[in-house]
């Protein structure tokens, strides 16, 4: 059985894989990709660090507390960058970065 | 804009992965583990297949749909193999992956 | 024991994976990222089917044929997007991603 | 350009990679699958952290040094597991997972 900390953080996880892959497709088909370079970079690091961190904690890993720690750390810098762009699918991305790091800092402690 | 088909085929994988996750990790703490060895096996091919796809739906890949394809053909084996144990989390993972096939197989078409 | 044919495919797939790795950074410090768009796509596409190739080979899976299959058409369409472009990188990466398909397509028959 | 230290890292995860994927093959077909069951485990979590790590070090990520303080730990404690164990595929594994798990120390520092 999982407790109610880990299905949050699978959930916040799966939810910012998700903003970051439509996030890395969106920056893609903008007029200025230049501008987008980090987010691009970013985005990918992050959907698939999330990725990871979700299959650690389905899979009962004895890792899922220091993949969380390094997975809330990428969230962060990915929020970060995206912050900085109007895009809506950058604030968007921010918004559910902020929210997964912040789970897995809980899953982490 | 994701059409119905893919926010449906992208739930449908992540359900999947959810479900091969904890059946990977169930099957290790079962007392035969030698009787639920392809299982294991199947488990974590299905698990990260259904992973790659949902990022290919999601980040819009030119191969989303070939993609699908595969993870269709890995989903109905993985079920094939979980629906022969009696154990609650193979059975629940077989009627997960076989509800992922089936809608791998609509994006596919 | 691995075949010949497995350890060539499983060498080309690690190389492939290296140098859409490394098309992917330089593409996107180049001048004109908005040209490369298409090629960052399919790079990280072709880094992330390559390495999951790689692990089906090498873990034995029932599924390592069908994957190269699908490998071989991503690494195809990775090289005819790199080769449109002069830059060292991308010429280097078609020429990497030719040959890992071809590869591929062999383990696949 | 790659430094002589990101080549070394990057060869030695690759290394790692494959063994785990040996070794995780391997595990599920001996006698008594049971005594192998953390083994298998941590082949698994083991050998998809190397790829990540590989794959951040070979596209410049501005996090490959934190990812490799990970993969050191994880490879280190796949090996401690696989030095229990005589079979020649957990012997040769233990002694590749230390290896790389030195190289990404050196990374990480």
């Amino acid at each position: 059985m999982m407790s109610l900390t880990h299905e949050q953080c699978i959930k916040a996880c799966l939810e910012c894989m998700e903003a970051c892959n439509v996030c890395f497709d969106a920056c893609l088909q903008e007029t200025d990709v230049k501008m987008m370079a980090d987010c691009i970079r970013l985005d990918r690091e992050c959907a698939d660090i999330c990725a990871f961190a979700a299959q650690a904690m389905q899979s009962n890993s004895p890792f899922a507390k220091q993949i969380c720690q390094l997975c809330a750390d990428i969230c962060e810098a990915c929020g970060n960058e995206c912050k900085k762009h109007d895009h809506d699918h950058c604030q968007k991305c921010a918004e559910v970065c902020y929210k997964c790091a912040e789970e897995c800092r809980k899953m982490a402690s």
